[in-house]
């Protein structure tokens, strides 16, 4: 897409299919879009490839892609199709086997993945919190500690707090630019440990967001989320990024009033996915302003964000937030 | 690139570098471009990805995707990439394992080819000259006969005739169109029997050239190849289209007066390139236009057409040629 001078800048900070759905429904403004997502990884055991090639696992960044893309169910069946007929490269995803060879041939990371944008002609930035590998730790609330961000959701006890090996990582210097110069900051959805937290954790990161001026909102999760969130209010998602954050950053927190357990089917139910509770007085406690929109759906069984309404609400907030 | 009902149509038969040097230069015209390439394969042997996946070998048509695309030094060394690691998939490019897999998710190769142009926002379209697997043959002067596109030029022998084995071969539905629709149709540059004639061997697309109404213009390749068109002057380069398509169907022939052997420097010229002769009586005979420019030029010791010369003079060509 041709950028110009005067679009307005947002930057998402969030993951999964969460994240995608999101970018699903910018894309289609005219706005320059900019994904920070987490690469942390487990700790030197996620595959061959990535160990040879000294590459962060680029799940999240390939998901966001191909939803950045404008022939996207296409390009995500190619970024996940896999040789059956091959030994070493067994397990990885034909995305993965592109950004390591564009990793290879640029040198670097967070270049591969810039130059990956272009090549595939995307509507939108994606940029790694750090273009170095690191691992995510977890400390239980029985003060066990996991090491590796696929680990941590499967103890199923509640999480104290995470925190990355090596402590200090710097982020690019295209993520500071973006944060300073964004429109609109936006936190989630996505996991809260493993995907939003680590961004934040990234203490340059967080100085620049802090500092930033634009809004900052927080689209809560739909549902808590096993091994992460399981019990987890509103407030209690909130208070989690302040925690890690140690400040009190958030303008705005949108929420879903969609009944969307009353539109799965009988047997989608039986997963019994738990919506959010919203404990409203404690989180107007926590941040200036709480919005409450229908903008949950069902789609082939799993509860999403309508995209185009959540993106719709979120254009309208950036112009007035940001009217002179 | 969006196209437009009122942009004029161009459809290239070539092959190798010449037909992406050609592109680069054609590209940067708000034209609609649709390259026609060979597929021929050598019959079974041309590894085993190629096998597996029943798919023709993409080399032509991964090189001038390539030069099709605005991101196109990194876009080549993308496809060109080969994982070191890999037992299973050596030898096979990333551009190869990405028609592969396009082939395999599409069900079929042509719109493999097609679906990856539009992913990789390409200034134009690639078409193969068949959908399935064809084995190209060759009659040499002694009377042998050579199976295997890469391996007619190894023998030194003078060429009699190439065919295809099936001889009978279908043309997609689309080259067809192009054709019907063109405003200009480029023969060359490229390998005469191994890239340009293989495509006028499939009958319905000579068929379709002969009745098209565009103007047919033959870019003579600016030197002789070994094993293919050793001391062929430029009416011999015709005379063979000729043979083969068992009509005189040329208009127009490009000829090229740069002196490019006082370019190279001492160390090419040991490679012995030899420029194709320009045997103007004979020629004029056979066609009823020849053209000759300083199009030539030396890139990294290789001898190359001047992409924009050729482009500029192919667009007032089919100007002049197109108008009412």
């Amino acid at each position: 897409m041709i950028y110009n001078e005067h679009m307005k800048r947002i930057v998402i900070f969030g993951g999964g299919t969460g994240l995608a759905t999101l970018v699903r429904g910018l894309k289609k403004f005219p706005i320059d879009i900019t994904a920070v997502v987490t690469v942390a990884d487990d700790g030197g055991s996620s595959g061959k490839l990535l160990n040879e090639y000294n590459i962060p696992p680029p799940g999240d960044v390939r998901n966001v892609m191909a939803a950045l893309s404008d022939v996207e169910p296409l390009i995500e069946k190619m970024f996940q199709y896999r040789f059956a007929s091959s030994k070493s490269l067994e397990g990885h995803s034909l995305g993965n086997l592109m950004l390591a060879a564009l990793t290879n041939i640029t040198g670097d990371f967070a270049r591969a993945v810039e130059q990956m944008s272009y090549i595939l002609n995307m509507k939108g930035k994606v940029l790694p919190a750090a273009n170095e590998r690191i691992t995510l730790q977890a400390e239980l609330e029985d003060g066990t500690i996991v090491t590796g961000e696929s680990k941590i959701p499967v103890y199923g006890r509640k999480i104290r707090r995470v925190f990355l090996s090596p402590e200090e990582v710097r982020p690019l210097p295209e993520t500071i630019e973006a944060i300073q110069k964004a429109d609109l900051i936006i936190f989630g959805p996505g996991s809260l440990y493993t995907s939003i937290l680590p961004t934040l954790l990234v203490k340059e990161i967080r100085q620049t967001v802090f500092e930033a001026s634009a809004k900052k909102v927080y689209i809560c999760n739909l549902t808590t989320q096993l091994g992460e969130t399981i019990g987890y209010s509103a407030s209690e998602h909130v208070q989690a990024l302040y925690d890690h954050a140690e400040e009190a950053f958030i303008d705005t927190v949108l929420l879903n009033t969609t009944d969307f357990i009353s539109l799965l089917d009988h047997e989608s139910e039986e997963e019994c996915p738990q919506p959010v509770e919203h404990d409203l007085e404690t989180l107007e406690k926590l941040v200036p302003e709480v919005v409450q929109k229908e903008i949950a759906t069902v789609i082939d069984g799993h509860i999403r964000h309508r995209s185009e309404e959540v993106a719709s609400w979120l254009m309208a907030y950036m112009e007035e937030s940001t009217k002179k």
